[in-house]
């Protein structure tokens, strides 16, 4: 396997880490959040997970991949009770985005913060390529 | 390496998510609770590491692997002070399953809140086969 | 791929999990704090990142890797507050660590309680060799 890195950046954190990092096949994404190219913060949490999931099709799509390259979510959000409350809306949104049902492990936990206070999910991805 | 995936679901999120995702030897599983078959929550933190043990290593038998495939353990619990007063009797029940000392990294923080109220602690894990 | 496991054990915790476990090319590291090698913890976050940098280099060493390897990073820190408050002499100790700008994914949550109570952070990371 070729042990060499590539990776790719944007973003205001762009000094501070890379948006991705591949190394042989594995894709390690960092972080990402329901905000959009201008840096607004989508108000509700489906709205949130729209734009998280955008970011994320972004980021592969910087390495030909896809959704469907993606093996493991994990799911930081800061009020569980509202994913419960809204969970049809988030997974419908979510669906939208992989346009068929996702192959792929998922975690949730709820956090006590995340980097904006606005921010309501974080969604960490792990792909394969 | 093969780059294709296999997965296992089961439960009551098996839409959302697949409990485990295969690509080439890696092994991703979703986070694992202390839930029995009939989705009764046992009642102490030791309990519950014997019931998520029991289930991940359900799921690991599903793609003919056992907790030697572990790499990779990270102990999501809602109270780091009950954890460390029960210390010794969660890492009894947690060597019972692995049947050894076991050969895994090892993660534990402390959220804020799992998917049920009940729950007291989540172990999500990677597994290469 | 080799898919026997190697590890390195040291610590407290060693009798319950590796610092690190190795599979193929694969790097899985326990979550890395602020701890000196005589237990004490740095009183300051960046002085806390400092020392979890050296101990994540310390384990690295011993599969003959450096923070180069690395290819993800989460960050559980137990107050964002503070986080954001210090990121500058946060990133500097740890760009100082790296000795160049990381090519490394990473993730920042906050957590509601870590090991110790007097940790700020810890650090989890996975590399490729």
């Amino acid at each position: 396997m070729d042990s060499s890195k590539s990776s790719y950046r944007s973003g205001p954190y762009k000094e501070y880490f890379a948006q991705a990092v591949r190394v042989g096949n594995a894709l390690y994404l960092a972080g990402q959040v329901g905000v959009d190219a201008h840096g607004v913060v989508a108000a509700d949490l489906p709205g949130q997970v729209e734009l998280a999931y955008a970011n994320i099709r972004r980021v592969l799509a910087k390495f030909g991949a896809t959704l469907d390259n993606l093996v493991d979510e994990t799911f930081f959000v800061t009020d569980m009770q509202e994913l419960m409350s809204q969970l049809e809306a988030v997974y419908a949104r979510r669906q939208q985005a992989y346009g068929k049902p996702p192959e792929v492990a998922q975690t949730v936990v709820q956090v006590s913060a995340l980097l904006l206070p606005e921010l309501k999910i974080e969604i960490k991805c792990i792909a394969h390529l």
